[in-house]
């Protein structure tokens, strides 16, 4: 059980450090002072997620290894993060639909995590779903407000929705790992959360009068590791590089 | 003598290195296949002359560091190379114009290295020489072809020169370590290979219908190594990635 909980924390706790970092590639490049500062909040969010998460994944392995030691010293084949966290930010649209795709899942996942039978993994679900309930609120308007707004904002829109839908199938899809944890009472069932995000991810693109794609057709192989897409490894080259010219370095 | 030396040597190396990377970045993203493979085959002279010059210069140093020990590990502020050549690649004339720039000082310099004091220093220059002649023939004939082309390319290449001018001008600033190797019989003075410099460069301006920009200010502190721009650091995450995370790593 260990083994497979270890694998379920990198996975939680990966998607937040990889999208952390994506979304910190916007500091100081946003459009406007308020969104970048946004940006920059919804960054260091995931990224303080992540060392609860990782943190939590390295007491469990009990091989030494804390959160920076499985942030900065794993290579791209470690990694367990969705392929969907790991796409380029694009322009600011598509960075919102990734955020808004991302966070309908992750809010329902830590919804459903926070009546973990584990209880440090309900903890760091409890808080983190607070932080990300503002993720989520803020980046639904958003996508409604760009959605619905000027000829070229739409079509922005509708276009970073057609190139990210199919990284969303990844999120409900389920393996060993899935099976264990879930007879552990430990987490849910992925394809338990589809029902209420296919309909929350409705009502929004309804709003934002986009159309969301009829090809359910999803890219596989980043939570369990098997295919990373390309980008993880340059963002790997920049995120770690630190770490790997200076090991064990400290403030 | 040899701290200066070693210097030098690391000035000539780090240019045909960062250059070198520089270029291999377009490897597979060039416009037609003949200039994909043109610009692969400059970028491995390149690193080709890079391996000379560094190794004598941790030959010289005498603390067992080899070419690849300087190339991947040192950082920012021990890098020596010219900040034209860090500089981003821009579209294909940028590059094309930066490599021009570089290439008409480069021979210039290495043809009077060929007559240096020091037999393994005359040795490098006259085996890069060769190489360095073509690259010169290439990248004046590209520039003269789209500089007096079409009214698009006329433009992208006379934006490009005005964004390359303000880096030539460290080419020719003298130091100590110059004035060391001048003193030694090793090296030129660099102000001394000017006026072939203006009057080659001018030359294809003429026959590219460009205009040399009119102001001379110049960019300094790369060959110094005082002040790089913030692009060296860059590249050095993802060039170094492979031996930082893997120190010692062969074949």
């Amino acid at each position: 059980m260990s083994d497979h909980l270890f694998e379920y924390l990198c996975r939680m706790g990966d998607n937040t450090l990889v999208l952390g970092h994506r979304v910190s590639e916007w500091c100081g490049h946003a459009p406007v002072l308020e969104e970048d500062i946004a940006l920059a909040n919804t960054a260091l969010d995931l990224i303080g997620q992540t060392t609860l998460w990782l943190d939590l994944a390295g007491e469990v392995e009990g091989a030494g290894r804390n959160a920076d030691k499985l942030a900065f010293h794993r290579d791209v084949w470690d990694f367990r993060n969705l392929l969907l966290v790991e796409q380029p930010n694009g322009d600011f649209g598509q960075t919102m639909m990734r955020q808004f795709l991302f966070d309908a899942w992750h809010l329902g996942q830590l919804k459903a995590l926070m009546d973990s039978s584990n209880a440090q993994v309900a903890a760091i679900a409890e808080k983190s779903s607070k932080e990300v309930t503002y993720h989520l609120e803020r980046a639904r308007d958003t996508v409604i407000g760009l959605g619905d707004g000027t000829e070229e904002s739409h079509a922005r829109m509708q276009a970073a929705l057609n190139k990210l839908w199919p990284y969303v199938g990844e999120m409900f899809v389920s393996d060993d790992v899935d099976a264990a944890l879930v007879a552990g009472g430990i987490a849910p069932d992925p394809a338990s959360l589809r029902p209420a995000y296919d309909a929350l991810v409705s009502d929004v693109f309804l709003a934002a009068t986009l159309k969301k794609p009829q090809d359910d057709f999803a890219h596989k192989g980043g939570k369990s590791g098997k295919r990373h897409s390309e980008h993880l490894g340059h963002i790997l080259t920049q995120m770690q590089w630190l770490q790997r010219a200076y090991p064990d370095a400290t403030w």
